[in-house]
């Protein structure tokens, strides 16, 4: 195998691919990357045997061929390689000469017959999206997925197809996170739950553009395609929570709020409730609507916190408990300047609304306060 | 004690003082700020009983008095505070009350009187620099300072001031580094060792300016003194290496190199050398001066490196081995275009010097190369 390619090029292909690098694993095959020519492109690949990361580009081959290299090493001299050519050759030692103006790097190389092959999918179905859409869709749900392995459906989001609507849902026990957007196209209605783990590498993949990205899911995988890029990754199985059925449709207290306000007296707040030498569970910040202001405070051993809002209120006064945490992980993927906060009994969900349109909806569930 | 102050100004006092705070220590009230009102003004003090830090600063002082609060939870809330007016009071319970806007944080406080007490120093002799000059002085030799405790006289860097000149001396046994300037003024000879650490926190205390800061010292203290801020130190005891004697003065090959081609010469050929499962030491970068060219190179299991640099060479043909972390270290604090980098024989020190004056002085001890 000998090519010949700009570092830049080659480097972008390195780059999407080395996040399906395995980090910790006994298989050093995995912590590889396989490079295979053909004709005039090779391609590069990657495969944790979860998520498998495919890359095309064209370059100049001068003799066809295969192997695998460790990623981490390949990828780190090529980044410090200067800005121009450089000459990729799998010797006869079966060493990887990488050359490039005054500096010769000969690195040892695995057999590429080695290397698991990603699984087929037979897609059943599809969407196309502008890659900038599903990036913010993304980053504005998944902080919401459980960490939690004892119920594995739960560490994915769904991503559900439904009257030419895409929801994209996460949910964790304490909270849960949606958010929707119509397609352009005419779609068949359809689900997956893409594992959370899948989804932070696509979004560190996908770029802040316009360029469409397909995503294709058959029974047991999907697939992320866009230009020269396919990632494939197992969906996960089981049932995921109807949630519709859990966000209450009606409120009894409902606060219309400066989305930064809210937020920054959250973050203030947090400094005094996560500081508690006990669990933060036990030490809930108190929300308390009266007429026209929203009070939150928090007393425990470092000290006392209260911040007060003058906001404009609808229906009964409330009292409710709530882990901050949840209040500001929403809060902080909110681009709105106002929002709608709604709550039910001091025992109920507590939404987070957009006042234009349903783009999101956001709901907390309380923790009990302690009796004073 | 009552006082208003404008969050931008008790910020910046605050940043300055708490970088003396203690991180881990068994006596909570170093982990506090005391604030002391004085008049129309307050102080800042921060003391690890190694580093101690002071900060005046003008304020409208209602009520005077004093207190200790936990630096951490102070700066963080005031940190988090609108860009507006602070009421700070130390109200009859004890609690420091912050009070900004809709927001009130209550504090526990501890007894102003059990802070200990700062050195005091009678300053024997001084020098005066702008704050960048010895910035960049720090920054430029801190990095050859001992981690070893067991000669501790090392973790320090030497201050020597001889003939209106100020050396600044760092060095771990493996290398040493110096840096000169002269000074404008007519000055004592002098010397102290002042710790790294206390350098280090310095370093981030002082500005890109020319604003002047004074250094004095003392038998056993040293004292940086900028506007408003003062910074205390003890000096390390002990003698320190006689740096000139142990310089080489005579080269018998010398290269003139650029010195950014050196750099990343050498920060590839790091990829391969410390990626070595042993010891890096064991696996040194060899470099050899031939007519016109210098060829480092290195050989373990992940693989061979070689680099190659057409250079102006002068003197005899040499082989060395070098541990490529010095050089690196070394070389990215320079500016140069191009620097000499001057060798003896295999098992002599290697020193990289400035073409155009004797601003510095780097050098670096060989590491024996294993036959092959």
């Amino acid at each position: 195998m000998k090519i010949v390619c700009y570092k830049d090029k080659i480097l972008k292909a390195i780059n999407s691919v080395v996040k399906g690098v395995a980090s910790k694993t006994t298989m050093p095959i995995l912590e590889g990357i396989l490079i295979q020519t053909n004709d005039n492109e090779i391609k590069l690949t990657t495969y944790d045997l979860e998520i498998g990361i495919e890359y095309i580009m064209e370059c100049d081959v001068k003799e066809q061929g295969s192997t695998v290299v460790n990623a981490i090493m390949f990828s780190e001299i090529i980044r410090k390689l200067p800005d121009t050519e450089i000459y990729i050759t799998l010797n006869d030692k079966n060493l990887l000469e990488i050359e490039c103006e005054g500096s010769l790097y000969k690195l040892a190389t695995m057999n590429p017959e080695e290397f698991p092959e990603l699984p087929k999918i037979e897609i059943e179905n599809s969407i196309e999206l502008e890659q900038n859409v599903l990036k913010n869709m993304i980053r504005k749900t998944i902080f919401a997925v459980s960490s939690e392995e004892n119920r594995p459906i739960f560490t994915g989001c769904l991503f559900e197809i439904q009257k030419n609507k895409l929801n994209v849902v996460a949910v964790d026990g304490f909270r849960l996170a949606l958010r929707s957007i119509f397609l352009n196209k005419q779609t068949n209605d359809f689900s997956a739950v893409i594992p959370g783990k899948t989804l932070n590498e696509v979004n560190k993949i996908l770029l802040d553009s316009f360029e469409p990205i397909k995503i294709g899911v058959s029974k047991n995988q999907a697939l992320f395609e866009m230009d020269n890029c396919k990632i494939v990754t197992r969906v996960l199985d089981g049932e995921f929570l109807n949630y519709k059925n859990v966000i209450p449709e009606n409120w009894e207290t409902r606060v219309k709020v400066n989305k930064n306000n809210l937020q920054n007296s959250f973050e203030r707040i947090s400094l005094i409730s996560a500081s508690s030498v006990e669990k933060e569970k036990k030490y809930p910040v108190k929300v308390k609507v009266d007429i026209g202001k929203v009070v939150i405070s928090c007393t425990n051993q470092t000290g006392e916190a209260k911040e007060e809002l003058f906001v404009s209120t609808e229906g009964k006064n409330l009292e409710a408990g709530f882990n901050p945490k949840y209040f500001l992980d929403s809060l902080k993927s909110i681009d709105d300047e106002d929002v709608y906060v709604e709550f039910g009994t001091s025992i109920s969900p507590c939404l987070i609304k957009s006042i234009e349109n349903k783009d999101y909806v956001y709901m907390i569930l309380p923790i009990r306060l302690k009796e004073d």
